[in-house]
């Protein structure tokens, strides 16, 4: 399966004093990606967290950063879904520049799925893991 | 009465790719001195929030940026209480650098008092009021 | 002549504890916004300011907060040019819901051109003073 | 050697909707803390890069979040230097709350002092790296 695209473009809020991208927003940069990954597939957030009563809270993050991306930069944001566990879900990323198709960053997210009341890790409804599906890589290694 | 002082250190990430701090990390130094008011004065807003359900949005804020600020600079931020309305507090705020003394940035916030279940603006709690007198200056024109 | 448009997906980082966008996020949003108009204008921003070696810091900002906005709300941004000064500009703006077309938040930005060197204000060039006569609404009082 | 150590009070900007700290803003205490700790040991950066020439971009980060913090939350953030290359230091970070002592989060970032002109990785100043040694943990294994 290919994984979800989508471009983000560097604004000016995103850069810091080395004149490059901060290392933080990338990790906002993917959050945003995966929000637009659910609108895609059809998941209203606001609805199925809802109807569940979860959140979905980050359990682990990494990212390596390759090269920097600046100011007015477009990037390609491709996610992969890599392992559908029975609470968690782990997402691999690349970020890319659209036009000079260099690496800027690479890396990986861990969901899980917490009940709002109690905070703990529960299972992840069917309807979001078959949209999941969508854009799960089998032979990736994360 | 002199106003509420405190300090704050800019970090890497309130810059921008000019090398000097992001205007719109002006306001959140200065929410940031607010909160420190709050405790300075002995208010636990978890506990005040929880107690009396409100929210406290902003209604209005004005910053005129003097002067940049730079990564390492030590900002004094001062904060006056103005106007206290029935359901709405009037604060001006001052950023300062602390070694130079130049003036950074000044301007002012307008909060409100909201019902968190209906979102309208409701009587300020007096236990909150009387403490903002504290920092009120009653000749101040913001 | 017609204002500026743009749109904004709330993001999740963007909202706070009140599950609402922070207040000091709409002034990115409009910052954002700013950096779309002079795209869509022919203005490349890295090129402009390389060539005339200037920085476009802010003087002063002032945001009205009318209305909360709310994750995965897509917001439309409206952006009025006011008042061309030799050294400043001033420019108006909405952000308003697009599905309710409730107004969330209004208020103005005053940008002005700063020498890289010196950190001066200098005289605009008039290739983006021109350029920005295209937004400019003669009769609005920001 | 004990890690250096300092405190940070969750802010309000730091919690998003599901009221906690967003995820991305671990990463921004932990550079904070990295700034306090160069403070800490007579490490001057803005002398420093300039001396030296270069910007410290980060190549690695990876945190896992296990509990979360909450507006007005007292954090202890740890940092441990564990290994120190030739080209790059890794550190490792905790965050504990430290009212409860629970662990909120920890993981390591991986530093590299890179040329300001070409961008490409360079060796560290001795100045930077005896210093650096202060916090050293040889036995850890990030």
């Amino acid at each position: 399966m290919p994984p979800f695209k989508t471009t983000y473009r560097v604004s000016w809020v995103d850069t810091d004093a080395a004149q490059v991208v901060h290392f933080s927003n990338y990790f906002r940069i993917v959050e945003r990606a995966e929000e637009e990954m659910y609108t895609q597939l059809g998941l209203s957030f606001n609805e199925i967290r809802q109807k569940y009563n979860f959140w979905l809270p980050r359990a682990e993050a990494l990212c390596k950063f390759k090269a920097p991306a600046k100011f007015g930069d477009m990037l390609e944001v491709n996610l992969t879904i890599g392992e559908i566990m029975d609470k968690a879900v782990k997402y691999g990323f690349t970020i890319v520049n659209k036009k000079s198709e260099q690496l800027i960053a690479e890396g990986y997210v861990v969901i899980v799925v917490a009940d709002k009341k109690s905070g703990h890790a529960i299972n992840m409804p069917k309807e979001l893991t078959e949209k999941l599906e969508t854009y799960r890589n089998h032979g990736s290694h994360l």
